[in-house]
Formats: C-alpha cells, sequence, structure tokens
C-alpha cells in the first residue's frame, strides 16, 4: 500500500520513508524531527543533471544553499557532483568546513561585506556573482591587494514579473538585486567589468522569482538576456560565455499544487536558449542553474508528536503538536499550505477535519488548517510533507525553544546531521553585565 | 537637541542612547546590534508597578518573557520585582539559570508537555496556567507522582474580538487556546480543577490579543471574566481569589502610531474591575497584567551598517545594510512598519527618501519603505527604533547568518548581554552521516 506522496505502509500500518518507520524513528530520535528522504534529494539532483545534459552538454546545475545546507548537505550535492549557490559568509564556510570544492561555489548576495569578499576571495570561490557597483569597484581593490584575479558574473534585473503575465511588466527596475538593463546599469556594469584587469567577466545571471509553476516567464527571461547578451557583443565584443537563469521551479506542497516536472523546466530553458540565440547567431552560452527548492523541498518531511486535542463541537478541532512557526515559519510567513499525515496510522482513511496547532504563545501559529486525516489522540505521530526548504534553514528560537535534530534516511538507516539543540545551548551566548555580577556569582556557582 | 524618540544628539552629531553614542557603539560591537536602553526597560517596569499599585494593592504585573528573554533581562525582570511569564521549558531554564524566584513565574502554554510540566512543577513555580482538560488530568497525575501541590489557574476563553467591535463577537469559540466560556467547557474545567486535591486553583486567566491600542475590548474581557467568575461563584460557592487579564497594550512604532498610556491601560482595567465586581459584589480579586512588548518593545533599537546604496533614478532608493529579516523577520511576518534614522547624521534635516533593504536572498527582505533621512551612503550606521519586543526573541540563521550582539545601555556605559554568533556556532550542530565518514575524517582532519 502507498499513501499518496508515494511513500509505502509497512506491516505495522506505519507510513515508511526511505526504509524507515516514521514512527520508531520519532521514538529513536525524539520529536519535531526534520526527516530527509537521501535517495530522493539524489535523484533530483540528477534529474538536473540528465535533462541539462541530455540537451546542452556542459550546463551545471548548483545546489541553491539558502533552502537546507549543512555539512552532510554540502558533502551529499558534492558527492552528486553539482556546484553550490551561497549567499553569506555562513554558507560559504559551511560549505568550505565540508571540503566542498571551492571552484565549484558561486558567491550571491545584494549586500556581501569586505570580509565575506575576502573570504571568497581567498577561498578561490569558482564565481562571485556582482551584484552593484560598488561591489564591482570594491572587489577590483580587493583582488589588488590580495594579488588575486577572479572569475565574476554579473547579476542582471531583467525585468520579468513572474507572477503576472508576461507584457505587463511593473516593477520593472525596482529590485534591491542587480544592474537593471532598463535604466542602462547592466550596459555600464559591462563595461567596467570588462575594464577591470583583475576580473574575469564570464557571464552574464539573473533569477526572476521562487516556487514558479508558470514557464512562459521563464522563456522570457531567456529571451530578454540574450538580447541583452547580444547588444553587448554588437557594442562591446564581448560574447557572454556562460548564462545563469537562477533557479525558482516550483514544487508540489499539497493536492492542489501541479508545477512543472524539472524536465518540462529545463526543456522550457533549454530550447528557448538555443532558438533564441541560434535566430541572433549569438554563440550558445552554458546554461547554469540554481535549483534548490526542487532538489531538497519534496524530499523532506517533518515528525511531531501529538499533544493536547481540542475538538470544539460545531466550530473546529485543534490538534497541538510540539513545535510550530518557529521550526516552520512559512504558513505564518507566506500563508503557505501542507499536508498532512498520522504516521501510525498511515493505512486508516481520513475520519475527522482538523487544523494542525503549534505549541507558540501566538494565535497565528498553526501549521495547517482544514486537513483530512484518521481520527487522530495524543500521543500520535503526525507528518508533515515537502518540509525539505526554507525549514530548517529559516528557523529560530522563538519561545527559547530548542530547533529539532535532521536526520538523513535511506535504505532503511537513518543517520543524525543535524543535533537537536539543548536547553544548554539556548543560553550559551547570554552573558550577565557588570552591574549584575554580584547575581553572576550566585548563577555560575 | 532631540530627535523625535527623545534621544538626544551629541556634539559629533550622532545619537545618543543610554549615554551611549551609537557610532560608537557600532565600532565596537559590530553590526547589526541590538541595543536596550536599561532605564527606559526599568522605567517601563516601574511604570506598570506605579499604575497598579495606585489603583489596586495586591496588583501585580508578569513581565512576558517570550517578548524579549535571557539571563540578564531576566535578572532586571527580578530587581525590578515584576513576576515572570514564560511560555516554553527554554523560558523557564533560563529564568531559573539565572536565579528568578520560582514563586513569581507563571508557566503558559497551550501544549506543554509532560517534561516541561515536570520540571515546572519540581521548580515550584507560583502558578502553572492550564489550558486544556488535557493538561489538567496530567497536572493531577504529576503532582501524585511527585508529591506536590500545586497552585494553578484556568486559561479562559472569553469570547472578545479585540480588533473588532465589540459586539461582532465572531470566533468566540475557535481558538486553540484556553477553555471556552461559550461551550461550557471553562465552566466544567473549574470544577474539575476544584475537585482536584493536588491542585490549587488560584485565579483565572485569559488575553485577548496583542499591540492593542483600543481600550474598549479590554473594559469587555474584564466584564465578561467578572461575570463568569460571579457564576461560577454563585454555582460552586469558589471565588476566584485572582484575575489575570494577560498583556496586549500596543506601542509606537512609527509616528502614525498613538498607543495608550501605560496609565490608560492600566486605569481602564482597574476601573472596570472595580466597577464590575462592585455592581456584582463581587470581592475584588488580584489583578495581574502580562506586559511584554510594551516593556522592552521601545527601549530597543537595531543598529546596522550601510553597505550597498543603488539608487534607481525616478524609481527607488534600497539602501542595503547587515541584516534583515533573519533578525527582524516582523516586516516580512506582520507587514509591521519602522521609524529609521542615520546615527552618524542625527542632527540632519531628511533629505530623500528611501527603502531600506536586508542583505538576505530574497526579495521580501525589506525592513523599511519609503522613510525619509538624511543622504545616505555606505558606512552610515541605520537606527531602527523600536525593536526591543519580538526580534531577538524571533530571531533565525536564515542564509546561515550568524545572529546579533545584544548590550543594554545605561549612564554612558555599554554591557554585552548577549554575544555575537559566530561561523562556528553556525555549524556546531552539524553531524556527518556514517555514510560520509570518509569525509568526515578529512573535515576533522
Amino acid at each position: 500500500m502507498q499513501t499518496r506522496w508515494g511513500y509505502p505502509v509497512n506491516d505495522r500500518g506505519h507510513l515508511e520513508i526511505g526504509g524507515c518507520d516514521m514512527v520508531r524513528l520519532a521514538g529513536q530520535f525524539g520529536t519535531p524531527l526534520y526527516v530527509v528522504d537521501e535517495a530522493r534529494v539524489r535523484a533530483n539532483c540528477r534529474e538536473y543533471k540528465a535533462a541539462l545534459q541530455d540537451t546542452l552538454p556542459g550546463a551545471q546545475a548548483l545546489y541553491a544553499g539558502k533552502t537546507m545546507l549543512n555539512l552532510a548537505m554540502a558533502r551529499l550535492i558534492d558527492e552528486e557532483g553539482l556546484g553550490l549557490d551561497v549567499v553569506s559568509g555562513g554558507e560559504l564556510y559551511t560549505a568550505l568546513r565540508a571540503r566542498f570544492p571551492a571552484g565549484r561555489i558561486h558567491f550571491h548576495g545584494n549586500n556581501k561585506s569586505l570580509a565575506e569578499l575576502t573570504m571568497a576571495l581567498e577561498a578561490r570561490v569558482g564565481r562571485i556573482v556582482v551584484d552593484n557597483e560598488d561591489e564591482l569597484a570594491l572587489l577590483g581593490i580587493l583582488c589588488r591587494r590580495l594579488k588575486v584575479h577572479q572569475d565574476i558574473s554579473l547579476r542582471i534585473t531583467p525585468g520579468i514579473e513572474a507572477h503576472t503575465h508576461e507584457y505587463i511588466e511593473t516593477g520593472l527596475l525596482d529590485s534591491k538585486f542587480g544592474f537593471g538593463i532598463g535604466d542602462g546599469r547592466a550596459k555600464a556594469a559591462v563595461r567596467k567589468a570588462l575594464g577591470q584587469r583583475e576580473l574575469n567577466l564570464k557571464g552574464l545571471h539573473c533569477h526572476i522569482g521562487s516556487q514558479l509553476f508558470d514557464l512562459a516567464p521563464v522563456r522570457r527571461a531567456v529571451e530578454v538576456m540574450l538580447a541583452f547578451a547580444d547588444q553587448i557583443r554588437r557594442e562591446t565584443g564581448w560574447t557572454a560565455p556562460e548564462l545563469n537563469l537562477g533557479g525558482g521551479l516550483g514544487i508540489r506542497y499539497t493536492a492542489e499544487d501541479a508545477p512543472p516536472t524539472v524536465a518540462a523546466f529545463v526543456g522550457a530553458i533549454t530550447e528557448a536558449l538555443r532558438d533564441g540565440a541560434k535566430r541572433r547567431g549569438f554563440p550558445l552560452p552554458a546554461l547554469v542553474l540554481e535549483p534548490g527548492r526542487s532538489i531538497v523541498g519534496p524530499a523532506g518531511v517533518t515528525l511531531y508528536d501529538v499533544g493536547n486535542v481540542k475538538r470544539i463541537k460545531g466550530v473546529r478541532t485543534y490538534v497541538s503538536v510540539d513545535g510550530g512557526m518557529a521550526e516552520n515559519p512559512r504558513p505564518a510567513l507566506y500563508s503557505a499550505k501542507y499536508d498532512v499525515a498520522v504516521a501510525n496510522k498511515a493505512g486508516h482513511p481520513p475520519e475527522e477535519v482538523v487544523s494542525v496547532a503549534g505549541r507558540f504563545c501566538e494565535s497565528g501559529d498553526m501549521l495547517a488548517w482544514d486537513v483530512s486525516i484518521p481520527k487522530v489522540e495524543r500521543g500520535d505521530v503526525i507528518v508533515i510533507f515537502a518540509t525539505g526548504a526554507y525549514h530548517y534553514s529559516m528557523a529560530s528560537n522563538y519561545n527559547r525553544w530548542p530547533r529539532p535534530a535532521m536526520v538523513f534516511v535511506r535504505d532503511g538507516q537513518a543517520e543524525l546531521v543535524v543535533r537537536r539543540e539543548t536547553y544548554e545551548d539556548i543560553v550559551a551566548n547570554d552573558v550577565l553585565p557588570v552591574a549584575m555580577r554580584e547575581q553572576r556569582a550566585i548563577v555560575n556557582a
């Protein structure tokens, strides 16, 4: 028997992921628990590689670390041969600590600090994706100071509204990110970059949005970027060798969601790229994509222990779990919706409509509204699906609640990749000021 | 010279808080930096105490720890003689580590775990505010097991819509919190609590909402709770000795906000309480309030270093700072608005309208839209006001960005109360799984 997420129900009637019994896992590692189906992450990586290499040899995928990164994830991504897109010193540090090959790291961000740029230069990252004029100038100075040359690309704002019909190009330039094409900044930046001997301009980058279901804006982005590259070529003689179109492929959170497949997404881009390049007589640039959510999102679930079940007759049933907006802020941030199951009743049919409440002191702390599940009671194990991306990476210690552990599951084995925080971790950075020293003496006693 | 937040501008033209130069502070402790005006926090505590004691002897205020809690804050609250409202094991642990007197701690939550209840019982906290039937039963069992008696109160859902006209009482019972009056659960809970020998029922609790500007719903809550207490008295003979009305007083985030004063808020409650009790011949219960935001919110600011300034002619100026939605998720979560100043140009008049962008890789990562400030450039120090509540407490490591330090400032002295996280902290709980052991050997080498 299979659940609608494609995971089997075992002899005990429990949900199994990666050959592991989710009820047993909750008991072994505690709850809330982030569980990542390692085989599925690897399969998603391979799907991108296959889709890219089948159509455009030389094309590559970089995993977007901001979706979910830790030492184990960095190693997994390296093992799969993908590159890595990092957006901060902390992500770069994580990658380097995991011995991720620096040459396959691209460093992004609208406001990289001097310390971060220095760190990236010293690590010899593959690309620094320069966001703005200031950064271009700073990078030149730092390169001269450190006596290094650096491969860069430029973040371009193509003026595509990802969620809107393609001809409504409002917000054309109104972005904190990148060099706008519309106001001439992009062109000026290319000229400036080409004039800086320490910087090797390797390509152009854009990213039009996240959780995309519609491929039309993606195709349009390819067109806009190619048109820009072609114009630059005619005016400067520089032919962009690389075109990075960012990430953005949406995933299924609930049954209502019907995102394109990886093959369809990549296919739309490669087709638009081939066609557009051919039409313009532009040498086919090396394509780079930066998937994150679509690699790790569907491969993650979160397990919760059911505590209080509050049945208000004729109104609603609140099922309270031992987590909430701290380890999953997406419902509060984006009104995100999720599918829910009961791991220890995976074979039961839906019996009631409930809302899953978090344990945090805020009425907005809800994980799911009005989901159909088997009759639920204290001690059941709730599973929330598609929590691999932007959950662990966005988790807080709200209510001074320790953040969950994370395990990778594969072939019936579960491996801890992030330790659960302790109360001691919560106070680890607290310091008592001088004026409270008498009390400090007591506390430390 | 004074700024519109009441803070002086010093001889250097810099903003001063607690006698400390904010520009110097940013240099000394780095940015982003949470700064708390200690004298102001203490003054706010005293304002509550005075307002309560002037009108109702025996009334007390508990500081709501969820707004901002660490060892230093717990000590400060103790020094000011307030009680403490905690909502998790982590907050309780923090309080106990700071040697906060357990008898003045009230423990809240809609889904306290057995471990948390045990911890609270063993610590001998002043009150456990019981949220639901399950918890009442569990608490009885735990008390018998531990051979202790525990003072409790009951969280009641009065069915008041705080942000709506008072007679539109929709959502009467639809809350994850508490025992509803409307469906008879509250009354049943009182009877059940009175029947449990291990539990001493000391009072009733409610909380109708947060960031309240309108006092009418607060007065109405007093009425509803008194009417309920009176009905209970007539039916059971039990006279509620204590009435806890929670917190909720709003604060000023921008010039448009005009919250009631602490005196007006407390005055409205005490007046409604006196009048309602007198009218019913009900013995005046001891009043408890749980202010959080109104104590620490206005006393905090966050300092940022300005990085890239992107002036898009005719569109917008983006001022990027070295923080954003990770240490201040409120704009993304609640569309919260803030006042902004430039600490090193505190005496300058407003010269341009800018939007303050965060450094995180998300277009929604904005700290303020369209604020008027002096002409700003790289290296300036941006101040965002009223960030004392729900900033540090809700901060994440999104983009694996280390969380800021916090300092208390007073009389020209700045004391570190929370250390800035390091990159090493970011990976501290990461573990490499068995399947990656070869790599682990390399990493640990």
